[in-house]
């Protein structure tokens, strides 16, 4: 077996680190310590948070950990978020909660950008999974920005899907209603101590009742208040309730073939744009017919079909 | 000539929109046309509008719209934020405004969604904005929503960026500093009729005097109210002034080659993508693949071997 994965296994979190890093430069060697991994995954229960911006994402998410902490289980924490307090731009209260849970052994915190990658979720989400669920992490939680892209694609990686709102919803409303619906298992209210709680609370129970009249399970709505760890241990309760959930009704095993098609699909595409865009036998032809299409002396659709021809069978 | 290739070049607006669905269906009659209407493209000036949620982007490019309208130019909207008014939630007053400019013949209004795609800003927008290019559209005004990957892709489309914010930042502040402050040409300060509103400015400004210290030229900062079509007129002087800066030194070339690299980098992905995923001949072969990974036979980066090896040459 490979070094870095026979300690990633281990639970060394350098070697989860380095590993970590290795995979979002696309190094080669990651792929041989991934591909070692891969039958030791598969126990996390992997849980998603998104929602508006200014909802208290981070918050919640150091008071989640927190609480599965004191039932003994350990915990990964991936924050794709760029303006997420765990990626850099914490308040001062929150920059202590999380120090705090960054000096618990039992707690993996990773963040990531979502730049300069070729489209999608940043495409080494997939990988970090793995990694933390091979060393051994009963709980992972994935913090996401708060509209577009980054949730239709959570929902394939997360087996539990939280969405978080704040009172006085205005917009979120239409967000809402726009794709956040169909991805919650669970929505939250927090900074539930502010006025217009139950309105919003009433809101969001209503487009439930609408969207779950015909599902056999009803997406429960929670209020909290994290930074006073108000609601959080009903939230876990809810959380795991969930899990036993998808495991009686299968939907588990669905939705983790779900997750693997997502991520061959992933692979596939970075293996094959590294292939086209960055080895050095295709980077002139494609930088000379990038040319051509400016001068539209060739059009994109042909140009592709002439590289397409080089590469494929 | 393909037909509707022609049709759309003498700016029909039925061939215009059933070439945008062919697109974005991904119909093999597509490409064949978009191969057609290439080399009449190149001539309308593609402008991004992106920013914070309730900002007020789609009232603010409703008025840009109207402005370039009584100069005589001809307008495309691409409104790709599934919460967009555009997109069919819009409040009264913008509905007005927007059937208003739907009936006039200069312009032609597209929603997308960005659901369901794998990965990256709505593909087909490349083309749309081709399409609306090559119909002789002079302006092509593209909406994104506010925070994501989404941003960050439409720089490589747009010749003209715009970043739209409200007064009372906060956290958009850090959305800011997280992305934003790089992708903007201009600063629109929108509802710039409510409290706070210079110190808004003045934070934006000084965020500008860092960036653009080494810069020859410094992103403007503007005050709009648009549903009073305030300062739009002095805004569309700056959206003008800044493609004759990018014309006289060359950069607009550059940031042409940019969108090309990336309508191919597209144009491949998606390809090569159906082929895998799509085309029955290896749909069973991927299902068994993902089947074997869930039950760990196989992991997910060697079954991307598999995979890969059987379509490169």
């Amino acid at each position: 077996m490979n070094e870095i994965a026979a300690n990633v296994l281990k639970e060394d979190p350098r070697a989860i680190a380095r590993l970590i890093t290795f995979t979002e430069n696309g190094d080669f060697e990651a792929s041989n310590a991934m591909k070692d991994i891969h039958r030791f995954t598969g126990n996390a229960h992997v849980i998603g948070v998104t929602g508006v911006m200014g909802g208290g994402k981070s918050t919640l998410i150091c008071e989640i950990a927190r609480e599965f902490r004191k039932k003994g289980k350990k915990v990964g924490i991936i924050a794709i978020d760029p303006t997420s307090p765990f990626s850099g731009g914490a308040l001062l209260g929150d920059r202590v909660r999380m120090m705090e849970l960054a000096m618990d052994k039992g707690v993996f915190i990773r963040s990531m950008g979502t730049r300069g990658m070729l489209g999608g979720l940043a495409s080494a989400v997939y990988d970090v999974v793995e990694i933390l669920d091979a060393s051994g992490k009963d709980i992972i939680l994935i913090e996401t920005v708060g509209v577009g892209q980054a949730e239709v694609d959570i929902i394939k990686i997360a087996d539990t899907t939280l969405v978080v709102l704040v009172p006085g919803l205005g917009d979120s409303v239409q967000t809402i209603k726009a794709g956040l619906m169909e991805i919650a298992d669970i929505f939250i209210i927090n900074k539930a101590d502010r006025p217009g709680v139950n309105q919003t609370v009433a809101e969001v129970e209503s487009l439930v009742d609408i969207e779950c009249s015909n599902e056999d399970r009803r997406t429960p709505v929670l209020k909290t208040i994290a930074k006073e760890v108000n609601g959080i241990k009903e939230l876990v309760q809810e959380i795991e309730t969930h899990k036993k959930y998808l495991k009686n009704c299968k939907k588990f095993d669905i939705k983790r073939k779900k997750r693997y098609e997502a991520e061959l699909v992933e692979i596939i595409r970075k293996r094959l744009m590294n292939f086209i865009f960055d080895e050095s036998k295709f980077k002139d032809k494609v930088e000379l017919l990038i040319d051509q299409i400016y001068k539209k002396e060739i059009d994109p659709y042909s140009a592709a079909d002439k590289i397409l021809g080089k590469i494929l069978k």
